[in-house]
């Protein structure tokens, strides 16, 4: 077997086997096949594609390369969540306790801010004393005692993939559906759950900006993660907006600890978690489904909103931060208190007509950025504190200096900079614009919904 | 300017700048630009493609990585021929001497055998003392005194070439029109002529195995050596059988000479040269009208072939074996008798039908590089003396038991592997085939003849 033949025929749009693809991914973790040689095979799939199969055969090899959570012991059913990434979301830190008070165990791996979508392990390390570097024993035994726990990759997990999205990312070969595919299924396998719900977002903030290609991914996703033997559903959901009316690591805790204690709706056209609780609560119904704890998504969506209502979520939800090295006591006091020092405001222009028909999503990342919430490169340190507060979003109704958001930077600097970006970020029109349904579309196995 | 950029664009199908291929050519030869990087935005263009103004600037740039021989002070006009590879294809030995009879001068820079096609140097080299080695100051005296010569290429011309190819190479990202185009002008532009005639083969026994790819290769060839400010004609001319009735080094040396001295055609239906000086003839006409020698190829023909009679070129092609440090006396002496010692002979089987159909170029090719007359890896030697002599070819009437082909080989495992490959090699009919042109149509930037 050679290399140059494997590219060749990917090149030619062949489909190529599972031996061929281990030839080619194991012999790259090994050092035995150059980096050059997987760039090109790397384009020749961006131009090529890969049938499910294929995909499928791409994934369990790079599952391969590195260690697995072995879950062996611990009762189920194991069901996970995973996001495509977006501005303000944070369903993660909601539906882990939402669906573990309901019986799913939800063993979390999630990643860090990169860009200006946010990061669950950023938010998470914003509670004082959280620790996302657990160790497999401690991973496991936080899920048995908690439902689930949310830990960072160590970097025992599928190597392959950490290797070839660093080449990928410098060789223009991301934006391939099915090595995205991959990526994502490859390390979601590695948790040991047995079914997925994939939040594929679309628009402005998301890393899918067309609704078309999203589809193609969330298709994707489920085609491979079927071909796997894995239970998956895709929601494809909207990401021109931030999600919720936090963006901010500290602040996005605040904001989850609203939503679990049901606080999450306003009826007077201020800015409020409702777009963010729909969307928590529409992968939490699929998960509960996926889990065997409900027949229908209407049922797991009927006991989800029960189930928040009893309170047990905000008790889980606390219970872990105890659990993970964080200080819940601490949590509650710096709550509604702590923010960075640098602030600002963002206020509706004189002339500006009366509503509000937007807040772009990717504007409002890029500020967070500079805020000190995300970072451009992963070894760049982030502000707990920083963030942007919005008193009102697209639909909202205002009059000129009504405050639209307050900002709070790390830096002055970032102060500036990120005030003109979100300046920027506001469209206003003279007629309410259209209810935007937040999520657009269920895909199964089975077809779409 | 970040490469990965660049690639991204080439992906997308934008047209790169001057400035960006600069960027990418001179820092992959630099070092600055990892190869990993290079192989994806060469897939990206095996994809993608190029227009003819990228493919000139591709070409200039890395024209501009190496060396070119200044022909200044020399009188012209300067017109080579580069021929995209075939099988006893032998015409540039002809033709350098009969244009420079005419009043041409011919720098000519050639290759080696590699794979099933033959190589001028290695054929050249057969010659006893014969250097291909020569400095510029030797390339251009030699130039001046005998109108043309005949040599390798240094390490010093168009390296961005060299480590492109080689890259090319092991990430099948070869077969790609503007990449071959520019690998090919890069190295003719060195030369410092002015205007070229480009043999494009296609057939079994070529590079470009279908016409319709071949006609790309010819039309980008002209295109692209137009916008350089060149002078370009090309010609598809067929490689299904092998060229002419000798396969080897020092066979091929002498079916030139026999050339050179007229001795080409036979009326009795026995193999002969005359398709090879079809071409040859065809070629050389070419080169005579880009050189201003000619008004019509009609008229360049028929300088071309009075030429030929005179026997100029046949003292030129011996003058140029002595500048180049070979021993015409030699040569004379060895012709006709100097054969590689293991010898076998393919006869018409029993049962056959009456005529040879074909004689298939790749399996001929193949069974010389078993032979000893050429290499599957560059740095293997080759034989001077093993090699295929054809009796009879396409459209000859056999009965069985006639010898079709003498065959000579540098050991005797190689002369079993190759009497095995060349048995398969010929194909019969019960009717004669019909006559193949050889040169199928001319492609000048005019547009088509």
């Amino acid at each position: 077997m050679r290399a140059v033949d494997i590219i060749a025929a990917k090149r030619d749009g062949k489909e190529l086997s599972r031996g061929e693809m281990e030839f080619l991914i194991s012999g790259y973790v090994s050092g035995a096949i150059p980096d050059y040689q997987i760039s090109a095979w790397a384009m020749a799939v961006y131009f090529s594609g890969m049938s499910p199969a294929e995909t499928a055969a791409l994934t369990s090899v790079m599952l391969q390369s590195g260690q697995t959570i072995d879950l062996a012991g611990i009762a189920g059913p194991f069901v996970d969540k995973h996001s495509t990434g977006g501005v303000g979301d944070k369903t993660s830190l909601i539906l882990a306790p939402l669906v573990s008070a309901l019986g799913i165990r939800d063993p979390m791996m999630s990643g860090r801010a990169l860009g200006h979508t946010g990061g669950t392990l950023d938010k998470l390390e914003a509670i004082p004393g959280f620790r996302t570097n657990l160790s497999t024993d401690e991973f496991r035994r936080i899920i048995e005692t908690d439902g689930f726990a949310m830990t960072g990759q160590t970097k025992e997990v599928v190597p392959a993939d950490r290797l070839l999205y660093a080449l990928r990312d410098v060789t223009a070969t991301v934006e391939s559906i099915p090595l995205i595919t991959a990526s994502i299924l490859s390390k979601k396998a590695a948790e040991g759950a047995e079914a997925f719900v994939f939040d594929v977002k679309y628009g402005s903030g998301a890393f899918m900006k067309e609704r078309e290609k999203a589809e193609l991914l969330a298709r994707s996703l489920v085609d491979t993660g079927t071909a796997m033997g894995k239970k998956i559903i895709a929601l494809l959901t909207a990401m021109d907006e931030p999600l919720g009316r936090m963006t901010g690591n500290f602040l996005e805790v605040e904001e989850c600890l609203d939503c679990l204690e049901g606080v999450y709706k306003t009826d007077e056209g201020s800015a409020d978690s409702s777009d963010l609780m729909e969307v928590t609560l529409e992968l939490a119904s699929r998960m509960v489904v996926l889990g065997g704890k409900a027949e229908s998504t209407d049922e797991a969506r009927a006991l989800c909103e029960t189930c928040l209502a009893s309170g047990k979520p905000r008790g889980l939800f606390l219970r872990n931060v105890a659990s993970q090295g964080g200080d819940p006591k601490k949590l509650l006091e710096l709550r509604g208190k702590w923010r960075a020092p640098f602030r600002g405001e963002v206020r509706v222009p004189g002339g500006a007509a009366a509503y509000i028909t937007r807040v772009d999503a990717l504007k409002t990342g890029r500020a967070a950025v500079a805020l000190g919430v995300g970072r451009s490169r992963t070894e760049d340190p982030v502000s707990p504190t920083a963030g942007v507060e919005f008193l009102h979003k697209r639909g909202a109704k205002v009059t000129p200096q009504d405050v639209i958001m307050r900002v709070y930077s790390a830096t002055e600097k970032g102060l500036e900079e990120a005030l003109a970006l979100l300046g920027e970020a506001v469209d206003f029109g003279d007629a309410p614009p259209l209810k935007q349904n937040m999520v657009l579309k269920e895909i199964s196995a089975a077809g779409a919904a």
